[in-house]
């Protein structure tokens, strides 16, 4: 039996337009946001307001956040008026954070005691993918719950892929701040190395990026950097705190990520510079920061 | 006046089907290679034999070098038998070698003297791009010779863009190496990570080339790496030898690029596995390797 | 008035000689340890046992403790039984452990609360200068409680500075480690370079060690990592712990460490070959291994 | 037989103080400066001027240089007015410059051949170490004739160890220079986070430097650094030129080295603030930079 309605938590810069998307595609959908005025915009679209996650999951069959970080998830599923409160045996909840594959693992097993699934579901493909559904979505957990939620998840993204249990979407994830931060910091030096050199960067970027150099970043974001837009995309502090992530589990796990190190170093040049609400492509200046030409 | 007879001189694993290439278009190339042998093929297509580089230039209006290093060049190009010593004025010469900047200028100067342009159009996107004449090229050198060989650019290549003066060619493709460099780092590191989270590597990678954290290097080079599949595309050792023109270039105008300098060291691990004529997906194992898991 | 009685709980690698130099300078000294068996080699020596830490400073006026993370001395001074149940206004709290300078800051302040003085006072100098009584200590904390304290202080070690107010003691011992973590790496790449130039590391830490280069860890770690002894001085697995902590505190000010990001990666390499136990000195091999020569 | 004349090319910041020392010894000193005025003070204390390297040789049974790098000991040694042109069958040279081992042996190999014996013999313990006679010489070349030298070069320095055969001193010399590097940034890191802290540099160096992190590097010059005292004792160019001889030896011999490669691109974060001539105390403001707190 088709899932008809689907309910949505945190409204943020990725939240707002993934359940925009799930509206177009026919579904009811029940909003909440811990800033309510943020959801206007979705009302308008047809959304259905709820004043509490319990709410949110009382009203639906599939229940999507979409925060920022652990704690926020586990209020939200576990805590009082979360969506362990509202929703019933058979109830889907997955959660499109970015959070530690354990505590992915954590809350999906105290669900589980209540006959409620958890598909761990964190995606990529920035604001500009939220927008036009075209995200990558990397799902852990249960083969039956996904199967049964893949309507409602290409709703909101283009290339889905069932990655394994419990965790492991959140495990994806992680691998891809990863080759995310390093495809950034690629960028930066190519950018440095083109000014040092007095290259039109632009010139630069346009033949780098069609080669076997070329990256999702290079082309989207190194063409912001360069004419010196940084608004946000994905926020330095958010990148940071995903890089923490990263440098945990390869800690735990004892694996040498001596490039994702550095990276998180030279983002904290970006923060000391005052600069985390910045998009990521503000790496581009950390680098050109070390070579004392920040206003190059 | 259209441009009909191409000189070709260094048929390689990049020179070879490039040089095939222009065949194919219509050119008529005379081939010069150190090792006879490698013509036989160029021959069976139709190419004819030259006996030495001034032959080739000789029976050209334009000359193409596709060879390892600057030394190399300077042979080809200044040496005795050289092009300079068969080319007219008039004559333009092609170097779509990866050499430093600084030994692309040297030479045109050189060649210059003579009335013999000289354009650095360095290429990039591998031998499957090589190919399927859909390499990017870049290239610096006057725009009048420029303009006039834009045909026999794109009998080899599809992105083709003029950076700059002399020498620009050479500073773009070390900024290409930079982020390609990187991009195989950032490659590496993932995969690291997700064998760390006992996720199936091959799913890791379906996912995260789909999203923000894509690159030409994961979608063409990571699928190899994790079947064991190390045959070169381009060799570990020609890498190596590329960044440290890189960081040559970056020492020279100090430029700290301390991302390409960690992938150099790491390509180093590679090398110290007596591995240097792997490709570059090798780098794979130079992570695995940090991690003790060298057979995993 | 002079300080008589002081309590010392942790008889570890470095707590055990620490407080047998205490009952050596004439101070009588009441002991506990977790494990109980480890507190015989002290009594022989003449201290006191007590059943609690609680019991421990009830018994003296000064209470020491030389734990080894944070956890630990929350539950040491604020715990069931701990030391503030057992201490009276005026007593003095010396920790010598290496844990985060905030909670130093919170636990001083909780203990001051009930008048309880503590002082930060974390070491240095391994187990060879606690056993010799010649440690350097950094102190945090109330100035006057530091003054009172002097004697004791001076029976454990050599190089005794009041740094700062309360968490300044952690804080410098976390710089500490960014300098004995580098000065480590800085043994291995020496090591490594003689090794592969076909010198004998013996000769070259002889001279490099008399110059400019030298460091305590090239004249007392470097011997031994070069004859295979890896015995440990300090663990590498309490060495992550404080890089941890190095790093934690670094994220927080935004201050980019790179090279101590690095150094904490290199460990994980040895963590990875399973030898977490070792000496610092394996840091050695880790380097080694990069140059794929571990047996050399 | 003992030697009694003593040759002495380049009365540099190092040189000088050395050739003071030979004189102050009683041995009867020739002198060569490619800047004639550096001689004067020299002469002052009783040296003999020549007019050439082949001058200083014929004048000598030992003679000694120290200049900056590679071709400048080749056009001492072999070129014209060289020391091969004035010094017979049983003459000794002592390079005390540093430059590859590859020269030195070459060099070496060179003077051989018409009879002359070559010691490379680079030093360290800085201008400081120069002028009280106490630097560390390490030596490479054939046993005898480092004997017959000894009480040549203990006139200049303390710590003489034989090292090995030809090219040997130089290859420790780079062991200095990677141990020696990192100790720098051992040193920059823990004042850049003992600032972060709000912790006074100046209390952290004196109890840091007396315990298991202490260096010479912590002793000597960060104090200087602390105190923005950048003058030289070893400039960061000169620095860098070594490190650059470091990075060539390491990639020759696939030893990966990440720790001195990183030092490398922090010097370069130096070079490109215009500081080059700085001394390499420097680097502790480029680890500030990095925070950007240039100015704290």
């Amino acid at each position: 039996m088709a899932i008809g309605r689907v309910g949505f938590i945190g409204l943020g810069i990725m939240g707002a337009p993934m359940a925009a998307n799930l509206v177009k595609a026919g579904f009811h959908v029940a909003v909440w946001n811990r800033t309510p005025a943020r959801m206007a915009p979705l009302l308008e679209l047809g959304a259905t307001p709820a004043d509490s996650p319990a709410a949110v999951a009382a009203a639906s069959e599939v229940t999507i956040s979409c925060v920022t970080n652990s704690p926020d998830v586990e209020a939200v599923a576990l805590g009082p008026r979360g969506i362990a409160e509202g929703a019933g045996p058979g109830h889907v909840y997955i959660d499109c954070s970015t959070i530690s594959p354990e505590t992915a693992r954590d809350v999906a097993r105290h669900l589980q005691e209540r006959g409620i699934a958890m598909l761990d579901a964190p995606v990529s493909g920035g604001d500009v993918g939220a927008r036009s559904g075209t995200l990558a979505i990397m799902v852990g957990g249960e083969a039956a719950a996904f199967a049964s939620c893949i309507p409602v998840l290409q709703a909101m993204g283009k290339t889905i892929v069932h990655v394994g249990p419990s965790g492991a979407g959140q495990a994806v994830k992680l691998c891809n701040q990863v080759a995310g931060g390093l495809n950034l910091l690629a960028m930066a030096e190519a950018i440095a190395l083109a000014r040092a050199a007095d290259v039109d960067p632009a010139r630069m970027l346009e033949v780098v990026s069609a080669g076997a150099a070329g990256s999702w970043m290079l082309s989207n974001l190194a063409p912001r950097a360069v004419s010196g837009d940084f608004a946000p995309g994905f926020m330095v502090d958010l990148m940071q705190k995903d890089l923490r992530l990263v440098l945990d589990e390869a800690a735990r796990s004892h694996t040498p990520l001596p490039g994702s190190a550095l990276v998180n170093q030279l983002f904290q040049v970006v923060q000391a510079q005052g600069r985390g609400a910045d998009g990521t492509q503000a790496i581009v200046d950390a680098v050109a920061w070390l070579a004392a030409r920040p206003g190059s």
